[in-house]
Formats: C-alpha cells, sequence, structure tokens
C-alpha cells in the first residue's frame, strides 16, 4: 500500500510518500515540502498549492492519502490558513478518487512513538528509525507528513471503513 | 461587471450573482444555496462544494469572484469546516483563472448598508432594496453571498487593485 500523507500549511507544506504493509517497516518513496509566498495573494498561494499537490498526487500514484486534521486550538495567527490549506489538500486526494483520511497530531503520534504527547524531536528520531534513513528528514514538515504516511499505513485504512459503517448506520438510523 | 460572491460554508454555501457599475444599482443574476450533508465524510463534502462551484462559475462566467473573510472569532465548532469551504471557493475562482478578492464581514455592512455593525435582518431587507427584488432572497446565507458580489461591483475591483500594488511595493522592498 502506497500513502501520501500531507502536514497541511500555507506557507510550508509537508508532503510525505512511503509504501508498506501494516504492522512492518515502511519504505521511503519520497519526501517534500511545497512553500508559497505569504507576500502572495490567498488565491496564487491556493493554486499554487493545489497544482503542486496534484501533480504529487498524478507523479506517485497513492492507493490512499492521509491529512493531518486541523483544530482551533493552533496558533490562531496562522489557522485560518492552516484550515484552507487542509481543505484544499484533502480535496485534491478526492478530485484524484482517491480515499483520504484525517488524523489528529495525537493520532499520529501515537501511531508512530506510542505515546500522543511525543514531541517534534522524538518524532522526528522515530520517523528516521522506522524508515531506516541515514539522516532526519528536514524540514520538519516534510517528517511530520512522513509519520501521517506510516500512520495509516499501519492502521491499514481501519479508520476509514469505520467511519464508512459508523455513516452508514448513522443514515440507516435516519431512514427509519 | 459581473461578480459571483460566496458565502463560504460547509453544511451552506451561498452563491450570489449580480451584475452593475460602481455607483449604481446592480441586477440581480441568479443565487444559489449549495448544501453538502453533515453525514457524508469531509472528502466528499469539499468536493461536491468544488464541483458545484465551478460549475457555477462556468455556467456565469463572471468577471469576478468575492469570498467572505473567515475569522478564527466565528463559532469555534464550525469555523474549520467553514475556513476549508472558504479555500475550496478561492480555490474554484483561481482556477477558472478569475481575480478573487476577500472582504471581511464589516467591508459588505458598510459597503451594502453603511453600517459595518449592520444586522443579518438590515443587510437582507438592503440586499432586496438594492436588487429591486419582490420579496428577499432565501435563505439568509444567498443574501450575504449577494452583498459579497454587490460590495465588490461598488468596489470597481478596488481593493485588489490596492492589494495589488502593496504586494508590489513590498516584494520591491524585499529585494532591495
Amino acid at each position: 500500500m502506497r500513502v501520501l500523507g500531507v502536514d497541511p500549511g500555507l506557507t510550508r507544506c509537508g508532503v510525505g510518500v512511503v509504501e508498506g504493509v501494516p504492522g512492518r517497516p515502511c519504505t521511503l518513496v519520497a519526501y517534500y515540502v511545497v512553500y508559497t509566498d505569504p507576500a502572495d495573494e490567498l488565491p496564487l498561494r491556493l493554486l499554487h498549492l493545489d497544482r503542486s499537490l496534484t501533480d504529487l498526487v498524478a507523479e506517485h500514484r497513492p492507493d490512499a492519502v492521509a491529512v493531518e486534521r486541523v483544530f482551533s486550538q493552533h496558533n490562531v495567527r496562522t489557522v485560518m490558513g492552516t484550515a484552507q490549506a487542509s481543505g484544499v489538500a484533502v480535496l485534491a486526494g478526492a478530485r484524484a478518487g482517491l480515499p483520504v483520511t484525517t488524523y489528529t497530531p495525537s493520532e499520529v503520534k501515537a501511531a508512530v512513538t506510542g505515546s500522543g504527547q511525543a514531541d517534534k524531536k522524538q518524532m522526528t528520531t522515530m520517523v528516521t528509525r522506522l524508515l531506516r534513513l541515514a539522516e532526519p528528514p528536514k524540514p520538519a514538515d516534510a517528517a511530520d507528513a512522513l509519520a501521517l504516511a506510516i500512520c495509516h499505513v499501519w492502521r491499514g485504512g481501519t479508520r476509514s471503513k469505520l467511519a464508512a459503517a459508523a455513516d452508514q448506520a448513522r443514515r440507516g438510523g435516519a431512514r427509519r
């Protein structure tokens, strides 16, 4: 299973592609950081992000896309841009016809380090070790995107199946 | 000048199209509310919103798109969805090669009612009067989208020219 993970951001958007199966070490395919210029207007920045992500999805043909879920508790100054970037990332996967799953930072940390409270340094260390890289991926946005992709591989898409089942049940309930 | 205004929302997204020139009454072209099902998964909802907005832009061929700017002071429970919807709306305009301008709610209120503090009822009344409609547009999301479009016509795209000039100056400054 090949997964493309996205750590959404308007100024720096991390993208990491890994391959693997649940419970075994994953293999690194590639990682990137998409930058947009804060001096540019919003439409241009979202357009650049959309094209970059769409191109990377087309190039790597992942089986699934995993995107970090954004919370309003994040940095208030940047949270709107991050949320808009995450919308663009989710849409890029959906437009390619791929299943897109969102994970909270705690879910990713727990999957990769065993603790939902892990700090950035610990995350980078684990991603480097799990992918058997000679050096930590840089910048950190790329490490977070790789962690998201690993998290999704290891959970084997379970989450989206569960969510689909829950949706199904909810709709069934609403119909009655 | 034909403007398509968007009042972004994930569950209800208002779209209003008007035609006019600065300082004169605008003419209503059409208005819509795009609904997405809260029971559906986020990727599906963003995809539906993207397709609907892209179709409406293609159908009405506006000269510009105006989108309400989202703040983190909005309702915290829904603000992330609203921000993601606004990202999708801005992107839909940009992907069609159109200039996209964002306005704060106060800017729109001031343009349409003369007061940045106007309430929803006053806004709807003014939109109905300004477009010489027999009845207020319903639901209110459509009225807000029409107000955004009127605001942009009356400001004659001034804002984006100013913003472009400011960007230009800022970049010139950064290069020195």
